[in-house]
């Protein structure tokens, strides 16, 4: 087994090189062996290109008549923007497929492996699995329920805090740790902030690393706020931007659009934007994925909205203290401890002298 | 080196059945090994008593004439309430020690081994050395500073609450958690907490576990708020309790004397206890070590008063949120990041679904 593993490790090491590029569709790697040499590698490297598996055949170096292909995902068997992997597995004469995960899109599910089979093709599957599907969270949650897997982040001391009493920020964590965030808002479609950071912070809400894929972005703004002058309308024509509001001034609505904008109305929930509907909206739209990354209100209503499915929790090796400090979550809390919001047990990162905890979140897998 | 860092563990793991009961001494073990043999074990039981080797001499099945014995500390070469252990092992013929710590005491630091080596007795230092010095961070501190060691611990969920907005705060944490608060009561000579916490809870501050040594109580309280009819004071007359004030209430200083407490006095400091002047109070009073379990409120006024060695965070997988939930520190708070409370990287556990960090203060260590 040990050689499937190294094989499929190499695989998913190649399917890493889609972040960013593949969304809403799964990351995907290849690797063809015959005779004990890889003679073939490729992976699926940007949205409406091939396919891993194709990519794999078309950088052989000899024909793949009797060889191996691992794959990280079940190969597909339908028709979408390309022909279906399945088929070309078959008329390369691949003698056996090593799977990692299986495809939980209702059009392939079990199908692809079938097609293999009929064939007489040896398949094996589950090969690295945990480490496949840990791959494809996003792909997994979106082609199953249609909505973005959303993932709320935020920067804390070791007591909670995330601004000094006097507003102070900057900065809570250490520039590795600065630098992992940018890493996570490559992966995703889009980012999500509340328009009371775009006002204290004027951020720009890009991905600041070689090769980036800037995120679309998305600005909650109940009441129309946004400053006119602010980095993000006056980049708007260049990185995709959406504000989503109840507002009904449709001057203020004009001015966005035409500074590049776009705007998602949805309707109004405690006077403020549903956040449930804009996430049914921007899973219409094709968004597979979101970081949120705004305030301490903005969290509280999505944990709220039931729309989170991850936590990243960045602790820095400090303690600001303060009763008026500013804490990660606020909104109106819960009365009882009972009625939290449960996470899962976390997953632990060290990053530099900072800690990085990751938590599902237990009522959004209800 | 591996068996003699499997017979050092040994000694490690004894020297750990004195914890809670050999403070202000250190925690020692020492194993004596002939022929391959282990022939004698013993460890520092309890203050006062016997010291590890000569513990250990005790116990021995045969003559140690000729045998390595392996101690965690320096083993003492002064005369203290028992005479040194060197004269011990000098009478015994021992061939070889190994020694996990040197003794920072003064009155031993490298003498020990001298005179071992002076009486032609082979000695090897800094076997597990790393290990042996964690075990007896609170002598260490203690011994070169004549202040107690001082741990503070909050439990706090992963939004840094200690409580819901309404107060409610049981629970937090997991059982396993809470147990571990209690053995870690169980290692310490006393318990802090503020007034406020016995005024909202009325604990008793004991350690509930197996084979309990309650440490010491103190209570900060600057204007003697503490109700008479409190359980730390109805239980005062069994255990150790001591209430820190800078009252002048004489009448209420009686009635807290006569109930069975003892009432330390220090200089007012914004109109509260010097909590720095406390703590050089009770290292003369032969305590080595405090947990500080209090509220917020102490919490920072532990840290701004430069008393903490060690800072113990809980977190619970769960999300309280709250802008009005109360917080791990709150206090004044410091104004910029660049001011906070600096503290270690951190060791991390597991404690069921929580986790357990655990930071050295930067600040502290100056």
């Amino acid at each position: 087994m040990e050689n499937h593993e190294k094989y499929m490790r190499m695989a998913i090491e190649l399917a890493s090189g889609g972040i960013g590029f593949v969304n809403p569709n799964p990351l995907v790697g290849a690797v063809i062996v015959k005779n004990g040499r890889v003679i073939g590698q490729g992976f699926h490297e940007r949205c409406g290109e091939l396919h891993a598996e194709r990519n794999a055949f078309v950088h052989c170096t000899e024909s793949a008549e009797g060889a191996d292909i691992y794959v990280t995902l079940e190969p597909c068997c339908h028709y979408g923007r390309t022909s279906p992997c399945t088929e070309a597995i078959i008329e390369h004469k691949i003698k056996r497929v090593f799977v990692g995960s299986d495809d939980p899109n209702p059009k392939v599910s079990g199908n692809g492996i079938n097609k293999l089979r009929d064939n007489g093709i040896e398949v094996i599957t589950g090969v690295l699995k945990h480490e496949c599907d840990s791959l494809n969270e996003i792909f997994f949650h979106y082609i199953s329920t249609s909505m973005p897997y959303v993932i709320l982040k935020y920067a804390m001391t070791a007591d909670g805090k995330i601004s000094t009493f006097s507003g102070k920020s900057k900065w809570i964590t250490c520039e590795e740790s600065r630098k992992n965030v940018h890493n996570t808002r490559k992966r995703v479609a889009a980012i999500m902030t509340g328009v009371g950071t775009v006002i204290a912070d004027d951020p720009m809400l890009t991905c600041r690393i070689e090769n980036p894929s800037n995120p679309i972005r998305i600005i909650c703004d109940s009441t129309l706020r946004i400053p006119v002058h602010s980095n993000i309308l006056a980049t708007s024509h260049d990185i995709p931007t959406y504000i989503a509001t109840v507002s009904d001034d449709e001057e203020k609505c004009d001015i966005i659009r035409q500074m590049g904008a776009g705007i998602i109305k949805t309707t109004r929930k405690n006077c403020r934007v549903d956040l449930y509907e804009l996430m049914e909206k921007l899973g219409q739209m094709n968004i597979d994925s979101i970081l949120v990354e705004g305030g301490a209100e903005l969290a509280y209503s999505a944990l709220e909205s039931n729309i989170v499915n991850k936590l990243q929790v960045y602790i820095a090796p400090k303690i600001f203290g303060g009763s008026c400090a500013k804490t990660a979550v606020s909104g109106k809390g819960v009365n009882l401890p009972s009625e939290a919001f449960m996470l899962s047990s976390p997953e632990i990162k060290r990053i530099g002298d900072d800690i990085l905890l990751e938590y599902n979140i237990k009522q959004g897998m209800i």
